[in-house]
């Protein structure tokens, strides 16, 4: 297997600038450490706990400057879709679409997805068991599409609480697809807050060292410069800056588990 | 309060004479226990376990079907939504737009619904808190649409099992919107059965017993002629000419339940 | 069936004129409702959440208060057990012997309390399904004693939390067990409150409602004159002077359930 | 921190023949790793799930056949005691007193063994949150004894599943008290065959790849020379012959995740 892959970004993209900005800083931690990253970031929060929170700059900006990203970096980018008619638009830039955990039973979003040929990263629904997601990824290979990708994010335990069951990761990795383990939103507590959901940063690592000791095709990490004063998931990005320190670590575990 | 009204109707619409067919039952029951009930059904089932499973007729020809028995019973008529653009062609004929759980956190299906002016019912996702369907409610009254339901239908209970948690009707009553049981739902076994979900309709009237004793604005309950060959949802629903009896008994614990 | 009885009284024995005064209010609510009752209270809290916590007037004192409420009343008594040489000492006074809900599974106490002959009232474990009750009901019929009663106090359900799952009322009924539902210890919060247990009594009544318009032998409840003082289980008790008007709103329920 | 040590043994003593058997295994895979153990066996089953199943040897054989394989192999020895009165007897001979996760609120028992002097191995109960274990150590150490360890074994997650959640590894860390994993306990299905308990030991190596990766203190595991023939816990003890390749890959885990 090769290393394990980063899939990494601000929870949304709040800017040109901003997104740029981020996309050096994680640029410059990956390469230090020998990974390659994808570049993820949400041009519009669809679920959003309140209607009044934030929802984004919207499809064509975002899809602007995600391709910038792409260009000026040369990495691939990633984006999510919450609705079938996005498929198409989003895929003319985007490399991976991201099928969001609340949407990952929708089958015409699935369907239109696996026939824009991109790859596919769907979030395991909070409500759904590792072995269900045979059923979700049959849903794309039957569309023609097997560059299906399957993520762990936590599982509903209780109310306003997730846990990350790592025996998911060896389930989901018997369809044959690469297992991504999502270490951000595995720490979030939905709904935690009132009108936002709140998190537990301090697990992030906890979690991500589980993930990759086992061992994982790719890790889920959403960051931030200021994440306290991110306008979404704050509590529970990782201040970037202390990225390059938690891939050293990270990478010194995989080295180890894959020995 | 008024009694307890039955959202109530087959999983899907499986064609004009079966649709008038179980319409006519249903309304023979409803009307010898005095009961109103608005007549549900769904075109299209947009989140089945797999792909290969039966989707329904469509929208044009469900929304026929269902003029067609609005019409013949002069009974409302509900059906469920899956996506923004389908709320206003669906609103020109039901009176009650039903949002699935997985999708009720979804903006822009919850502001399309709410546009159309008419009734919304909200499913509370199995990934949340009764609590949290304030914010949800809220997506819908700040654009403008007041008529607003919330519906329990079981919360994730480890993997592949719903628990109905009562607590959570006084709790979403407290937003001040009618609350419905979903009787036949809350026993789903969600996976449970490999490609399909699972379902233990020997409880549904345990749980039916358990809401009306509590109070509840409406039951939804979802029925068939012979559940066991019903294309979806088959070991949840009830079999319809079991219906006049147990409304009969439910009727007897509202009425105690309210003294 | 008989209607339902009440297992009822303060959490903890906290001396005999208390005791005696909480007996007589306590037969005072459930003559005025046609009820029989069944005092319950504890000589010791043996599994409380911090060792700096009252525990209670020990066995001795503890069993000649319930003996003279015994006679002072003319109910049954019921106290709980949590080792096996309790057990012979405590049913010389006592008609029930409580098997505490964690210890539900102690084989070496299920014998011993059975072997006394007294009827034995066993709470579900937090950590069981209710069908894993054959199991813990076998054990004691395997020890020559079927008075058994099956108690519903919750299962875990995350962290701090339990919830009440009303199926278990008829899965545990199948045992041919009565059936005991307890409506205060089903809203504990366990270690909700850093050193104690927080509770939600204004659900007891919703839970009560529940279990009734299902169907059980007998309704468990703490109460207390004073619950916020109280020395345990302040949180999920409720006033004494409410369970009149409790018992008069649940026994129109329980006959029109039985209808 | 000095290297995880093993707390290892067949879950029960079988009788002296087999003890010494499976100790001399257990040296011989520890000894290759560099790693110290703590021989574990129960002399009593006090909590199986029916009455019917084995027992074990009793306490005072199984004392004489732990005394010998200290004196024989030079490694420390743990049991498990169910009874305040145990506690004494059985510290004459063993070196760590362990507490069932069942039993880890009985304050009763807490103190007891407090009074040992030993060491004590508290499972954290299925019920519990992590941080509801400083409750529990605290009950130790204000009896006067400070050497306590915390161990993880699974939380509650729905009917007969545990979840085995790495957040508890940091947080109940943070009483001071070193952390240990039980990791063939966590893949059991309690209840999951009727009578029996079920287990997955398929995902014993993952959960405890995950454990060494966050870091603890010590690894319980139990193992058999004939799992699928033991008289309990089979379906989740690893086969001892594989142990020596799992201690390897766990080691190289470790010494990168510490680095």
């Amino acid at each position: 297997d090769l290393p394990f892959v980063l899939l990494m970004g601000p929870c949304q993209i709040e800017g040109r600038d901003h997104a740029l900005m981020m996309a050096e800083k994680i640029a410059e931690a990956c390469t230090t450490n020998g990974r390659r990253f994808i570049y993820k970031s949400s041009y519009d929060k669809a679920n959003r706990s309140s209607i009044d929170t934030a929802r984004g700059v919207g499809m064509d900006e975002g899809l602007r400057i995600l391709e910038e990203i792409r260009d000026t970096f040369g990495c691939p980018v990633l984006t999510d879709v919450h609705a079938a008619d996005q498929c198409a638009p989003v895929a003319e830039v985007v490399d991976v679409l991201q099928i969001p955990a609340f949407l990952c039973r929708q089958t015409d979003l699935l369907v239109a997805a696996a026939k824009t040929g991109k790859a596919i990263n769907v979030k395991k629904g909070q409500f759904l068991a590792p072995a269900d997601m045979w059923n979700v990824a049959n849903k794309i290979i039957a569309s023609g599409n097997d560059r299906v990708m399957l993520c762990e994010r936590g599982a509903s335990f209780g109310y306003n609480t997730l846990v990350s069951d790592f025996r998911a990761i060896p389930i989901m990795a018997e369809t044959g697809c690469p297992v991504v383990f999502d270490a951000t939103h595995s720490v979030q507590q939905p709904g935690g807050q009132g009108t936002t959901s709140g998190g537990q940063r301090q697990f992030v690592e906890t979690l991500a060292r589980a993930a990759v000791a086992i061992g994982v095709a790719a890790l889920f990490m959403e960051t931030h410069q200021d994440p306290d004063n991110a306008p979404s998931d704050g509590p529970n990005m990782v201040p970037v800056d202390q990225m390059q320190g938690l891939l050293e670590r990270l990478g010194r575990i995989e080295e180890a588990a894959a020995g």
